[in-house]
């Protein structure tokens, strides 16, 4: 039984962005000579998610894929972007306390609660199943790793984790 | 190999509320020693959901994390709740017939529908990658599995699976 | 250890619909002789997803369960179905001259953004602890394969991947 997990980094914006780790999935998949099992991408950042999307082809002034572009908008009509206290009940004031006290925050990165919902809403993994060396992902499937927290530049991880033989 | 799935329950109340599992999910993973692999949380109920979502600190007169509050806010836009017949297509009269011929329930506890549909989008389970020993869920990260059914008091079920080694 | 993914095939209409794929997983479980472990419905393609919901009885004329009719009707209110070209961003101009180019394909089957977005919020699978060699899906509970893309007919896979022992 072959079982591991390995961690990537990715450097992310203080927007909304979505980031193709497909390369990197085949690379921990064919690294660990995994024949027959499932990969499965995680994050462990509560406003970050992980989704398979086709790739769109075209992009944004950003770079951003068209497709995951109007994913984003629909993403602000669920769960508009906060942009002042007030909006949604969180983040409280024991949070934004104890965020400036223990941890140095200005309260203003608080302001990230759409971020949070989204992620709990699309999920923070994606499994696909490794068949003869290789996983399952179409013609055009690309994993991508979100992270929905626009207030500030951050260093991020995702977790790729093998199980099978 | 490592392989077990144990069950815990919930008592729930009569209203869309969370609950916090993390500890028994860390309990699990410690009694079956795994070192290496997947703890997965999921639940068999067709109006419940499980999500990862960080702790906020604060909470509402009923006790509930502000965040997750400001969560089932955003599913009552998505799925508002059900409070008469019609509002949905569910539930149909073969439904409420069979409902209370064969099991005797009342015609409005089939009032479920946002649950359910919730239920479906959000998702039945969470995966999550034990590295060492622990469960990687970040400095904040805890698991909550969540009753969206409001009509009734329920005693619900969440399955926890240990896959690795 | 048991590892193994069957393929499964299912024609989809040109209209948003649901499929019944229970009997199938219950199948690939059994023939696999799996008694402790996970059943995984997995769908490669990105304008389909796989959920877990309650069969709720009455259908409508179409034969859908008017449950998933409603979780239909919520997608539309999500992601909007796509009509014409600039309801969204993509598909992009790039994208339909490749699309037309090298795979032969009417601009008008890229007007399937909405199923593309649903996709990519429900999820792309489902996994389910299987208890002394049974999924453990509860006393009403059924997988179900969605296809979102309703601009034409199709043939689409589903993947049913069993790890345990």
């Amino acid at each position: 039984m072959e079982i591991q997990t390995q961690s990537i980094s990715v450097s992310t914006p203080a927007r909304q962005e979505f980031f193709d780790i497909t390369d990197e999935v085949l690379r921990v998949v064919a690294e660990s000579g995994l024949a027959e099992g499932l990969v499965q991408a995680f994050t462990p950042h509560t406003s970050c998610c992980v989704l398979i999307q086709e790739e769109s082809e075209d992009i944004t002034y950003y770079g951003t894929q068209l497709l995951l572009q109007d994913t984003l908008n629909v993403f602000a009509k669920i769960a508009p972007p906060a942009r002042h206290e007030g909006q949604y009940l969180h983040p409280g004031p024991i949070h934004i306390k104890n965020a400036a006290e223990l941890r140095g925050e200005h309260p203003s990165w608080g302001l990230n609660t759409d971020g949070h919902i989204i992620s709990s809403i699309v999920g923070r993994s994606e499994s696909i199943p490794v068949v003869e060396g290789a996983p399952v992902l179409g013609e055009f499937g690309r994993v991508y790793f979100g992270d929905l927290d626009s207030v500030r530049a951050r260093e991020r991880t995702v977790l790729l984790t093998v199980v099978g033989r």
